[in-house]
């Protein structure tokens, strides 16, 4: 299980290229990657009241739409005037990023010899049509959406190997995120790191080594296939 | 959107070679075409409950599981000495049917004008299962499961079209069956028959021609490939 965003994409420099895309039709000045940076620092904060039961499931697609006009607003954009399909456009730059250098390879890899799938906060169609454009080979598309529980909440891992009619020790958490690595193994997943140091871009602080002993720790997906199959053929279960 | 037992897979065929195998394992008699029939005859009765909100939604493995135990006490055959695993491997044969012949092609040449996927009674594991081994090339897993609702409760129809972001207008049910069709229309969404004279076998009696004016009949997906798309490039919308 694989989270996306930022482990299997990235999400920065596809944001920030649909938002030059959007600035450049509007005439508008201002950094593409300062305007990514602050939508997706929304991003956390707009899970969290459904995360605590105080707004019933919203798909990201939603919350991402919302948090966009926010961002606009804080920017002074007057969007008063703009095409809406405009917007839309921009808001589903979340179904185009692409995927880093290794991912494409790295789960082909992984897919022979397991059975693999995000379990992203992503929706379904936003995680659906990413895969069809970047040609990754998920067995399905699962995440927040198939299970209405969004990560880190114990339920989004939980009841996602119980969709998979696996035991949550069977299933393997991939991640470059060390917060939602620790979550998964509370709830029981292993768990595996990767490095993605450029995840935010040149200046990053965060998440650049493994915080904890988790069952594999790799710099890339292609090195983590090698390192969790070579030699280990049939350790890791298969689906059931 | 597509039905699939029956209209993608041929349920019977690969049912009764299950069947053969476990029949073999343990020396029993009996013709496994009848019990694939006893089998799939339990069905849409299995179903019911949970269409009418009587029993929470519980996945069609654990629905196949149950009609399987009555059926094998139905047959007299007693399982009290058996292997569970050989009776959960039997029935997980649901995982393993095999495509028509013109499956594969056909949903490659729907794919790549149009976003596929199966909305099937099948769980998500089941049919991930069948489209890894089978090479159904489906954008993504879509179903019951994922809308908590079984087929031809309307909810199935219209909360799967949401899921995608689309309008039922925008979307094309695909299907065998005359009954799956027209809810699928009574929901607002298109249709497309699809006939499949042998799934029940050479007896068939059902579902041998389309008995209302669908928006498309073919006698294959290659066919309906090619009726939907020659010549109308862009009139099928795409996901948004």
């Amino acid at each position: 299980m694989f989270d996306t965003f930022g482990t299997v994409v990235d999400w920065r420099e596809g944001i920030a290229k649909g938002v030059l895309d959007f600035f450049r039709r509007y005439g508008l000045k201002g950094d593409p990657h300062a305007f990514a940076d602050a939508w997706r620092g929304r991003y956390q904060d707009s899970m969290e009241p459904i995360r605590l039961g105080l707004r019933p499931f919203t798909r990201l697609d939603v919350l991402h739409a919302e948090n966009l006009d926010a961002v606009l607003a804080d920017w002074g954009i007057d969007t008063s005037k703009m095409d809406r399909a405009d917007i839309e456009h921009l808001n589903r730059a979340w179904h185009r990023l692409d995927p880093w250098s290794d991912s494409v390879e790295g789960l082909r890899r992984l897919k022979r010899h397991t059975f693999i799938a995000p379990l992203s906060n992503g929706n379904i169609v936003l995680l659906a049509n990413m895969a069809k454009r970047a040609s990754l080979p998920w067995d399905c598309i699962l995440g927040a959406e198939v299970v209405q529980a969004y990560k880190p909440h114990r339920d989004s891992y939980l009841k996602t190997a119980d969709v998979l009619g696996l035991s949550p020790e069977d299933c393997v958490m991939v991640a470059a995120h060390n917060d939602d690595l620790f979550a998964a193994r509370e709830a029981g997943l292993r768990t595996a790191f990767v490095l993605r140091a450029l995840e935010h871009g040149p200046n990053q602080t965060t998440d650049l080594r493994a915080e904890h002993d988790w069952d594999f720790v790799a710099d890339n997906l292609i090195t983590l296939s090698d390192l969790v199959f070579r030699g280990t053929e049939g350790q890791i279960p298969q689906n059931r």
